[in-house]
């Protein structure tokens, strides 16, 4: 929620001017993107979002995250379009930083998602997932079961400060995931991080998907657990099993689930839960408490993957059958 | 620069509603406004600027501040429109705060302005002072010579924490100013911050005005020394007469200044580096060095008033003569 870079109107003008989207007509630093800086852009051939690369984005994965937009967004699916300069580039460089432009997407993230809204999501991954599976480049999850070790490594010391606990909570779960995690379901690309804020409705109706910077090859079934974790529990840690079906079900309508991924939907769920706890874990402790973006409570993952430790089949999530 | 309050679409959608505005399409917190938080606010019938006041501005002076913007765009200024809702208000509270919405203008503020930009603001400050002359409401200047000694009684016995000698430097102005202020100037609604971020551009054209929350009434002349000084000065603190000469015969051929006024301009000028000198020292001895919004370094304005100090005649600004 920050502006780290600023760009004045002397470097922003030629720019949209060697975009071809005519004049310069006004631009706004937005308080959105924990990562990069964005820019709201009026130019006179439309509305756009200038996003400047700052830290923890690689930019040797650049051609991949705005390649795939641009395949997505060619297959239907409503992301944002980077747009190509007189040179035919995607990727520029302004006031330092390595930089792209990309079509505005109207919409508003809900804050408090109801049932319908995870009916609209489920529909939406599968859409993606299916317009994504021919898209030649790739992209290892460097979040995936490994790289939770490694994230686990660099704070588990210092876990307990967080919790009671903690440390032996997530080194127990490491554990259990080195022995049951599914290596060979149906991949492709995923998101990886589709959660509320990364989804645009206009009224009731789902109107774009946003922030592919964490997009890899990865399981499909992998990116719904994320969506399940993200979009079905309520503020007080309570698995809401009305919005769960809402989404699996949306979901299966484009894509039913194989037997194998739906034997495995808990350890995907509990992997996805484990995935944003050690992330949030290790961001709480070397946040700076006055830092400009407060980093999210890791407790709300705890939370979600105590739940789904005493989980027993996948008919707990709604999965009981093929659909 | 920052988002201090956060609104859901919950409760934005249905005020846009209420607004007759159609349908809320997207909504962005802008990184802009040190006092208030804004959000750039997509509906079906246009585009919007959100502003929930919060610090500072007095919920008192509000009616003052958006009777003046409705008044001054009736007489075709170029400035933000509140909005009034269904029921006549432009009033309004939403996330608990008092808000207002208001049309949003294109256009960039120059961050390197140019002696073309000079040219354009002296003549719409002109506009401004003649467009506000039959304005029926009155809001003192709560930052005249009167607020320039109350500041600086909160930080007097810090001053020269800032600067050697900078405390000093205050007093003696102050006790200069004291017999020599001007009393009896032509006076009217003054904007009293017209600083290039304040002040929009589509190319080299003029496209409007904004933040009029310092407005009140006062000397015209002196609202045009605030612009001198904020415009007429390079980043090294040189004084550009060019620039200078731009602004001021701009402004003089819509509103020729009086004898009176030509000969009490430099210190008004004095006066105007003086009010941003104490109101910069003030901040800067209380802003935690973490805060979101950094303060403004007082020394820019130091170097202004001790510009000023030296100039004996208004022909050294360029108003030897009537024009």
């Amino acid at each position: 929620m920050a502006v780290y870079t600023e760009v004045t109107d002397d470097e922003l003008a030629p720019l949209i001017a060697d975009y071809g989207l005519g004049e310069l007509l006004s631009y706004k630093g937005i308080a959105e993107g924990v990562e990069n800086t964005n820019f709201l852009v009026h130019a006179s051939e439309g509305t756009f979002i200038l996003t400047l690369y700052e830290r923890r984005v690689d930019p040797a994965d650049l051609p991949f995250f705005l390649g795939l937009l641009e395949h997505l967004a060619k297959r239907g699916i409503s992301c944002p379009l980077p747009v190509r300069n007189r040179a035919g580039e995607v990727l520029t460089t302004i006031a330092g930083r390595t930089a792209a432009l990309v079509t505005y997407l109207e919409g508003v993230w809900p804050r408090r998602p109801r049932t319908v809204h995870c009916g609209a999501v489920g529909r939406a991954l599968a859409e993606l997932h299916l317009a994504g599976a021919d898209f030649p480049m790739t992209r290892p999850n460097s979040l995936g079961l490994e790289g939770w070790h490694e994230v686990f490594d660099r704070f588990a010391t210092r876990a307990d400060e967080i919790a009671h606990g903690l440390g032996n909570l997530i080194a127990y779960e490491l554990a259990y995931l080195d022995r049951a995690w599914p290596r060979s379901l149906p991949s492709g690309v995923i998101h990886a991080d589709l959660f509320p804020d990364n989804v645009f409705f206009v009224g009731e109706r789902l109107s774009g998907l946003i922030d592919f910077y964490f997009a890899c090859n990865d399981a499909w079934a992998y990116d719904l657990a994320i969506c399940l974790n993200a979009w079905c529990f309520e503020a007080d840690f309570s698995f809401n099993a009305t919005k769960a079906r809402a989404l699996l079900t949306a979901y299966q309508a484009l894509r039913p689930l194989t037997a194998a991924e739906r034997e495995a939907f808990p350890i995907l769920a509990r992997g996805a839960a484990l995935r944003f706890l050690v992330t949030r874990a290790y961001d709480w402790l070397h946040t700076d408490r006055n830092a400009l973006v407060k980093p999210h409570d890791p407790n709300a993952y705890v939370r979600r993957l105590r739940f789904h430790q005493e989980v027993t089949s996948p008919g707990e999530y709604g999965l009981e059958h093929a659909p």
